[in-house]
């Protein structure tokens, strides 16, 4: 029997685009009273439109953050169903009198990831089984129709709603590709172990921080965006900490900026235009 | 008998320009209704010529992404002759009124690439069982009469159409030198095998996805530049996570920064510049 | 009797950022000494309050430091009880006068941290002794409780007054994750030894250097940061380099950038604005 | 016999400063024609002074080239008799009114540099053979004897004029210095050997490019400059890249940025001024 | 007989920093000539009383280097008593006119430093053949009393005048800590046996280079600062060249920026403001 592939089955969802701005306080502080309150409205509205999205539990949502720290000072997440409309809600942003006082820090591009380790040893093995050749009709159409199945059932997981925590934290990462130790290297069966593992310490968090991952390859300069929320931020790292034991995070694991945000609702822009975290 | 050249055979076209840029909105909005269609026009008539370049099918042509995330607002890609005419355009560009709103962030200069890795290994065995000597007149009046046979015959790869797909995908990328890893002291045959292996992945894509790679080495910061051109970006992901455990991507693979546009019709700069991607 | 957990037990405390900034001397000339003095008096107010903290020792405290060389000229550390009470006093200060001549240069987010290498692997050995399983109800009670009774013993540790030493020395660090050499890899009886020799050092300092280590994993770039406080700076010097040959440091440890700073009284802020360090 | 010294003699010309600018076509194109005319005469007339150098064959010379994508526009490459003669200039190019316009981007400093791998080989071994002892009298009069002739039939190649052709390619580039693989350890014998079929290599190419090394070790941040100057800027890719799989390239060169210009007659700055490459 | 310690003494003397500026031509060539004279007066002879110091030979000096390539204008190397004194003139440089044409690049902050290998090595001896345990009060006296006649002994080295030479050569650099080769891992008397062979390449160019080596472990980025002072800037070239292939610096050498300067008298900064390098 022929090696199973070792290309583990993702399933991919909302686009998503992190914007992180520093604002110009100093320009914002110079203009009338009047002017503040006619930009402050504009703004609103639009990101009050943004932040609800559509659906039930609605998705394609918009959320504002404001961050620590001199890497900005504001971060919007943006979930919509294409790059396209992501392009679109730039350019709409773009067109505000808002958008004057927003200096562009970085961003992050994305889309949400499901990878099916699991899932893809036992619909490989089985295929396998059947006696399907890797790449034939039938091997793929067997694939097809597990990712499918898959995609429906984890729709929601798919197309999420921006979990309302206080807190965010978001960093990318990569997985290592170094002379000696090589993720892509190693074995499909040692990769989901690890991951399963992962997982594990993922699955004891799950009280207090949701989680979302973002496959980035191809999209932008490292492989995962990783967003987590909670009430308590202690927690982001308690969490981050045991991970860093685990052997696909002590190995593998390479990291990006992190970026740690308070949930700002549209509704209290005015508040933080004005100087004051609600 | 004497080892044959490690140095395969490659064949070059068109020279390439990508120019990324910020376009500055907040000096725009302040230009009167009047000064805007002026310079729209001015910049259309100028990109509907590039976009058109000429000869059928039409080679030495520009085109026009609309870019996501803060590393740029605008993507131009040029395909010209020659790097004078490369040059030329960066000059005549220069001097357009839009120019004074764009804000250069990045750029990549390369000039498409074919190798020849499995042609190479043929010619270069061929030769040395007629007894010639690698560098004599005869062994490279053969490799001579290959590579302009085979230059005549791939013209079309060589200086090629833009692609029309909605979305582009664009990134350097280098082969790895490491201390224990380095593709160019790797054997000949061993290279031919992963650069075949790679290739096959891509095949199975071929579809979905149309990418033109150009080569950079002694022009820009790395060796190879690769443009894909698809109309759904998910694709773009599929395809490099899928190669990324190839062995040749696995070991030898290193990636700058990725760039992701929309394509933008020189007709609907105008669109773009009042905000909206048609 | 099944492997112990790697993961040592740690304890939080303050928030803590720290912010460095550019001051705009040539924009700040150009007033008039009415303004000046209207600017001075606002911020030293300011600084006062947040100077003094509240409670007795005093928690919650900021502090002022004059730094050396082009990475700024002032740094600001600010104690509080969460990141939102971190974030609301960056959005107070960015509505001062002031603010329009300081330019964020570098910043760093992270929480005081304790960790309990030694009574992490007492109280571990102590819970496997008893038979109880790891997760186990029992054991995370276990550990809850001396992780509640230590974070009561060292309150005044975990939420420090700043120390009124004349100079500041604050850096970030990693711990390697390095393809040969891995701290997380390594097994919780090395880190424990390593860290104890490395503890020792740092005693034989401790009547000429108080030192802070905050911890910052999901919070910052590096792992952790390190504030030392000294009358003397030679002390930072003979500390540091002594301690690079520990093993704990020599294979260990990876550094971020170097920050020196004198303190400076929010009393003596208008003395500094004058050009004068008291 | 005591082994033989490692470090071989090297010759050091003409004081060598690459200046890279970013061209303002925006202020520019606000100046009146009046304006634009006279600061074009003004630094026409002193390019062309520096153009011409002196002597003949001529040296001392300045060469202008504009230069492709946004690492900026043009490029100035001056040899001179010092360092300070290159400091004199860089204070008058500061006066002129074309400064103002030119927005430095990069540079770099070097001398001109012949190795004398082989003559080295040769001289150290025939006064060791003499029984002089290294660091002797003798031994330090026979190697600068060797130098000083060399230097003397070499005056050309240390002073060189700028070769005439119409592009231009610049990259530094370092000795490996790793920890398995490190240049600095090797033998001499190995060195020489590699450096013979590394200089073998660009012989073959000496019809279509002409090569100029630069020693920048002491002066800037690279070891090496390599300037290369070619009618064909393809021959460029192509001698660069057989380079790579020969051995001292493959394992042991590091390269920095690339930059790739057209040469500019002084004559012809008035015509790119106005936007044409002639 | 118990290990000796591994960490050398050292010892400590002026305070140092170094900072590079770009000199802004543009602004102040729109000066009148009356503003450009009391400007230059006022840097001139705020730079004279610098330049001299006090005390015979001369300590805590100033000097001026006008820099080559774009990575600054002017060098200000400052030697005193203590960080508060160099903040301080930070402080006094930054109220002077000729402050708002100074734009900071670069910095390096550092104290003169005399590392004693072999007489760490013959004083650890001698106490331990006295029987004295490391870190007890006579073993400590021992090692003070030694730091202490050294100091002595060398006070013209540790507060040295800055030497009058014509070109300076700055650079800061590490000893590596790599996963495989690392300096602080190594036997103290590997270490001194290489130090030694390094010193003896410096003492045989003594009479073309001075050198100061300044520390900078706690204070800045890098571990040493470097600084070369030499009438022909050629040689800095030779003594680096050749010192790259002794072991230490083969090996265990890692080096940041290079930065050349022309020493330029405060009497001749106002020629240097005009254009010209007296």
């Amino acid at each position: 029997m022929s090696e199973l592939p070792s290309v583990p089955m993702t399933l991919e969802g909302s686009s998503v685009l992190h914007q992180m701005f520093r604002f110009d306080w100093e320009s914002w502080k110079k203009l009338s009273v009047q002017d503040q309150r006619e930009i402050e409205a504009e703004a609103v509205e639009l990101f009050q439109t943004w932040e609800k999205g559509y659906g039930e539990p609605a998705r394609n949502q918009s959320a504002i953050y404001s961050l620590l720290g001199h890497k900005g000072d504001l971060l919007f997440i943006h979930f919509r169903d294409s790059f396209a409309e992501l392009n679109r809600l730039e350019l709409e942003l773009a067109q505000t009198r808002l958008n004057g006082f927003l200096q562009p820090q970085h961003s992050y591009l994305s889309v949400v990831e499901l990878g099916l380790y699991e899932s893809s040893a036992k619909t490989y093995a089985a295929l396998a089984e059947k006696g399907f050749t890797q790449g034939s009709a039938e091997w793929n159409a067997g694939v097809q129709e597990v990712a499918a199945r898959q995609s429906n059932a984890m729709a929601q997981r798919l197309f999420p709603s921006i979990p309302p925590a206080k807190y965010l934290c978001f960093y990318p990462m990569d997985r290592r590709r170094g002379e000696a130790r090589n993720w892509y290297t190693e074995a499909m069966t040692d990769r989901q172990r690890m991951m399963h593992q992962h997982g594990m310490i993922g699955r004891r968090y799950a009280d207090s921080v949701r989680q979302i991952i973002t496959g980035s390859i191809g999209f932008d300069d490292w492989e995962w965006g990783v967003d987590l929320f909670a009430e308590d931020p202690i927690v982001f790292k308690k969490l981050i900490y045991e991970m860093r034991f685990d052997e696909v995070s002590a190995i593998y694991a390479l990291f990006g900026q992190f970026f740690i945000g308070v949930r700002l609702q549209a509704d209290n822009l005015t508040s933080w235009l004005n100087g004051k975290l609600t």
